[in-house]
């Protein structure tokens, strides 16, 4: 399984990933999740990976070579010459299909699917902060006013904390302080979920990754963290008015 | 979909469940998955159900019945009769096998399967608390020390507030908050869990039901537990260490 999450706030966004990956519980292995394509001052694109791991290899992988053998005529066609992130999300898609095209019958014969997909957010100097979804098919959502996150994999343990805490104007340190506190709850109710943790807390118009964190097996802070939202939401229980019966 | 939660504690035992059935989106409809054989004195036994409506009232139909018509010299054959909580838990087990015996194969004919299941928990006179979570196919386990509440339907969203709060020590009045937030929670991510919830707070060697209540949606005393508890928690976070980066 896999956790991650993106979030949109006023004054940035939040990235995380777990990287445990596994191919049955008895093989499991560290991978990161968390790809960045940062150039200071001029873009900063944060990609989320999920599912089947050769998958999302290979869409990474061909981003990373159509940087790389840029067409100068053609800046749009790579994502470091994408005018907005509406159409990162759409050169993501590409090649997501050109992978799918490429394995999808093969994996079809031992009745697999192609199943990767990825939370793409960040920005582009001059342009806004934006989010996206993209589903395994291409096909993708952005995130809005009414829904500021996203998150994929063993999403349910680590929801109800984000939803009653954060909302856009929810200060980043704060946010960032409840996404980790969702993985902690995650972590413990799926062993499929691990650490490293990977985070990332993007300043709106900074154009720089200046915040980026990993959480390991055993992190002082992560742990004091785990253990103070444990004792403090007990405060908090004590402290809800008594019900009459 | 349902949620149903039993919690087993030092101090007595807490069982709840939510009213919405589905058959599909467009049929929704509020039954009661609680059910109570209370006998002042001499025992009180609560079930919990959930899967399909029609073999859970089944099930219960018929350990009515067998308490209605239980022949005197048989006194195990019915739960007002039964020795021990385990005894309870073979009872209904033999009622659901009962019930699939003579649904299972109509039910087959469409694909479907009988898959009723219960948490089961109490005490009768002379006996300890004990709680059990009894499958569709009639198997069960027990609760005990290291997992002293079950769960069924939808758990997840609800799952990690009560682990980090409930442990057997926890007071029956914290527990009981607890519980609630857990179904706020679980109700605010999935629509097929809904209002009324229904609460039992049983207290060890009591033999009654003195603490009973029914929360209908709007229920003044759990909307103001579920705006002080998102409160209270965005407070913990403001407090939690700084992260440094």
């Amino acid at each position: 399984m896999t956790y991650c999450i993106g979030v949109m706030l006023d004054t940035g966004m939040i990235f995380a990933s777990d990287s445990r990956t596994n191919a049955g519980m008895d093989n499991v292995a560290r991978f990161c999740k968390m790809t960045v394509f940062e150039r200071r001052g001029d873009r900063v694109i944060v990609l989320l990976s999920s599912g089947n791991l050769a998958g999302t290899q290979a869409v990474i992988g061909v981003l990373n070579q159509r940087c790389e053998t840029a067409d100068a005529g053609d800046p749009g066609a790579h994502l470091w010459g994408a005018r907005t992130m509406f159409d990162v999300a759409m050169l993501i898609a590409d090649a997501m299909r050109d992978i799918e095209r490429r394995d999808g019958a093969y994996l079809q014969e031992n009745e697999m699917g192609f199943n990767a997909s990825f939370i793409v957010g960040g920005q582009i100097g001059g342009e806004p902060l934006r989010l996206f979804r993209i589903y395994a098919e291409g096909n993708f959502i952005e995130a809005g006013i009414d829904t500021p996150y996203f998150q994929t994999g063993e999403t349910k343990y680590g929801k109800p904390i984000i939803d009653r805490v954060i909302t856009r104007v929810t200060p980043l340190a704060d946010a960032a302080k409840c996404v980790l506190v969702s993985f902690d709850s995650t972590m413990r109710s799926n062993l499929s979920v691990g650490m490293p943790i990977d985070l990332i807390c993007y300043e709106r118009d900074s154009l720089e990754v200046s915040k980026r964190r990993r959480f390991e097996d055993g992190d002082a802070y992560f742990n004091a963290l785990s253990h103070e939202w444990s004792e403090g939401t007990r405060q908090v229980f004590r402290e809800l008015p008594e019900l009459r019966w």
